[in-house]
């Protein structure tokens, strides 16, 4: 499996998204993983110390995968217009969505890929990762097996592994293996869902349901149903109509402002 | 595909090889890389600045595979009593020998291992790689798929594949890829699916967005989702919850009987 010529993989739109990276060094090793992977969007949430000689030192010929990479300050920001956002995450026990290996995410993200959406793979913080609000803003997420005595793997290593399996499953050019059925309609975007997400909650404040002051885990409940169900836009327009149906009945006596 | 106790995986005996090693960061790294990937072996040969601090520091943790590293003067005494030895090389076009991917080099190195033997991953210079001489000592081949016009990885970030390769390859004797962690709760029943479908379906009547003579595939569109998404049955209470609060508002005014 040798690559003679990065024109003929199979293309992709991925952005690989480093949140509030504090080791310039990590931001640079990262950067060279990415272009020896063929993989050259780098995004940076809120990087601590950026632009930097140590991040050009370590990046090594990878200058230009750093010169291109785009600062911004949100995580929203990062991920705008991408359709699948992966999450990767450490905490595999307690965690209450499915979660890919490196190898089915990547199959995932080229799959999904060909059908000429934008994806995103987030990595959290150095030393605590990414925040419970950061991953419910995914719609999939990824661990890599590890060591369950030493399970932190450096962030730059991990960017290594999971551009790895993404090139893998680049350079597996039969589509046998593709695991997505084709949509006929395109999936609808993190941002869109988000706004879904907002409606819906005010559809259920409205019914007396959701009561914001003892939340049940409801709203990351129904996060959880809708992102694993890959709502295309047509099924999103149906949800987005049921919300404002029920908004447009008279506010139950129940209703929590 | 979770680790739930390193003394659950397929043994192995794997030395990892780094031969003259110029910067101490990339061997902390390293040792990063194996204890995170349940590997333990490292040996040196003749590294340029070991013990090193800044090894030290970038071990972060795995100073214990550092303190245990073994230092020997030739890449013979390192691989002495190996049955497998397999040499890593970016050089694949003028290459005379058959080059594994990193996941075969793995495969083969984990079907070895079952019979007890010794084997090794021999890992050359950051500049410059193995020599001919060193190849030729070696009885397998391994390269990791790269970009064709920046094909040379980090050594750690090397490193990083193939023992992630490895603890692939000693999983998969476990369970072939489990896509889904175990539910907390149990998934819901067809039964239980169909009543909630049907209340649903109330509920939209209710508020006056489904009609039954103009149904525009909406009940089958929102069993597509709920079917998808592989509810439980903790979530499906929530689901009946929001049904019966949509059902105790007043009725629509265009709610079809």
């Amino acid at each position: 499996m040798t690559i003679n010529n990065i024109a003929d993989l199979k293309p992709i739109k991925l952005r690989m998204v480093m949140v509030e990276t504090s080791h310039p060094g990590n931001i640079g090793a990262a950067a060279r993983a990415l272009k020896n992977m063929c993989l050259t969007e780098l995004v940076l949430v809120n990087p601590h110390d950026f632009p930097s000689a140590t991040a050009t030192a370590r990046a090594a010929g990878a200058d230009t995968v750093l010169q291109n990479a785009r600062v911004v300050q949100s995580l929203p920001e990062a991920v705008a217009g991408c359709t699948l956002v992966v999450g990767t995450t450490a905490r595999t026990r307690d965690f209450e969505w499915p979660i890919w290996s490196p190898r089915e995410a990547a199959e995932s993200i080229v799959a999904h890929a060909t059908e000429n959406v934008e994806c995103a793979i987030v990595f959290g913080r150095e030393s605590s990762g990414l925040t419970n609000e950061e991953l419910e803003s995914c719609n999939g997420y990824v661990s890599i097996p590890a060591n369950p005595e030493y399970s932190s793997l450096n962030i730059a290593a991990a960017m290594q592994v999971l551009a790895y399996e993404v090139l893998q499953a680049r350079l597996v050019t039969d589509t046998a293996s593709s695991k997505i059925t084709p949509r006929e309609n395109p999936l609808a975007t993190a941002d869109e869902l988000d706004a879904f997400y907002q409606h819906f909650e005010q559809a259920l404040r409205h019914t007396g349901f959701y009561d914001p002051e003892n939340p049940r885990y409801l709203m990351r409940r129904m996060r959880r149903i809708f992102n694993e169900a890959a709502v295309d836009n047509r099924e999103l327009a149906m949800l987005r109509g049921i919300c404002t149906s029920i908004l447009d009945l008279p506010e139950s006596p129940y209703a929590k402002k």
